[in-house]
């Protein structure tokens, strides 16, 4: 994003033109969350979805995440890979990390962290966040629990796990740096889990029933989420 | 369910044979969500996907959830029901009631309260929770919010509202019942709010970004449930 004027994108336009209905003269805030910027611009010229903008000089986005949330998922089989990138944008994760663990039969495709890019960037511009996580990988699972180990809290969820989340999320102040594991359908194999809790990862569980991942994913950074 | 010998259904059959390869003389515990019922039975015969077996007397099922949790999800243009209905079975939700608010737009359609039922069931299996959520609605926003004013803990989930949800949930023992109204998008009219409020219910968030109702009802959960 750059100072001066220049023309909205598509969908940037459309929700100006369209949902919001401005106009020339009409003042708005714009973000470019990849770059992490947001500027004050107004409205100089308006055809129907054609919609040019002065853009004042751009500064730091405000509406970011205050703390540091990592999220590795393991890919399996069923993975929706963009309903994970798109809840963990929404919930304020700050980076999501693609694991190909043992049970990963499914290999991700080719140019899969480009498509989940622009996932998050679409997804940021939606719920109003002035940036995006950074998405990792795929890297071999291993790899990824060794990369986070440096987090101060490291959570792998795992159903029927005796602990609850929200016990273990209780005995650290909101605000801690959180890494959080999440398995593919079928689980973790038995070396991943040792592997894991060598490293300091913690097993803690949602309750007793088997989610999906998206769900899984969603419901635990909603517990983080929920603490502030 | 029956005591007695039945073939079952072909989703569970599929599972069976096919996901299990379980075969004749095989014991396996049987599930019948919507009457809160399981029991013990063995595999008498199994022809491709045509799985009889011989089931022992049932008992009330054991994997069911420990707390009273309430969602109030008001219907809007994109809420995606089922999506919501999928998430809070496997999140262990005891009754989803359909609200209808002053922005509900879509009307819901014919016959919405047995789909989302025939939903839960089928989330209910896959998860391995021996009940499914009560379906109740669609309903006025209003009659819902007063047919639940008597649950213990009543929240309104409310994006950028000042009190965390987690705050609000760590002043009340886990256990505690709990009511969860969750708007449209575009969010609830000040009429409703007001309302809300003079019910008892208590507006929190889950932070800053504006969130899709699908993710904002398994996030707002997930904090529940990791309570345990």
């Amino acid at each position: 994003m750059r100072e001066g004027e220049t023309r909205l994108c598509d969908a940037a336009a459309r929700y100006v033109a369209r949902v919001h209905r401005l106009t020339v003269g009409d003042r708005l805030t714009v973000f470019d969350p990849r770059s992490r910027l947001e500027a004050d611009a107004e409205i100089i010229a308006v055809r129907s979805t054609d919609v040019r903008v002065r853009i004042e000089p751009p500064r730091e986005a405000t509406n970011v995440p205050a703390t540091s949330v990592s999220v590795i998922q393991t890919i399996g089989k069923g993975t929706k890979m963009d309903d994970v990138v798109r809840d963990a944008t929404e919930l304020g994760a700050t980076r999501v990390i693609v694991g190909i663990g043992e049970r990963s039969v499914r290999l991700p495709h080719a140019r899969l962290r480009e498509r989940l890019e622009r996932v998050a960037v679409e997804a940021a511009r939606q719920c109003g966040r002035g940036d995006v996580p950074t998405i990792v990988g795929p890297v071999p699972l291993g790899d990824a629990l060794e990369a986070a180990r440096g987090e101060a809290l490291r959570i792998l969820l795992q159903p029927g796990a005796e602990r609850r989340l929200g016990e273990v999320l209780a005995n650290h102040p909101s605000g801690t740096a959180v890494v959080l594991v999440i398995g593919p359908e079928g689980g973790f194999s038995d070396a991943e889990r040792t592997k894991a809790g060598a490293l300091g990862y913690v097993s803690t569980s949602l309750g007793h029933f088997v989610m999906r991942t998206e769900t899984a994913c969603a419901a635990a950074l909603g517990a983080i989420a929920a603490r502030g």
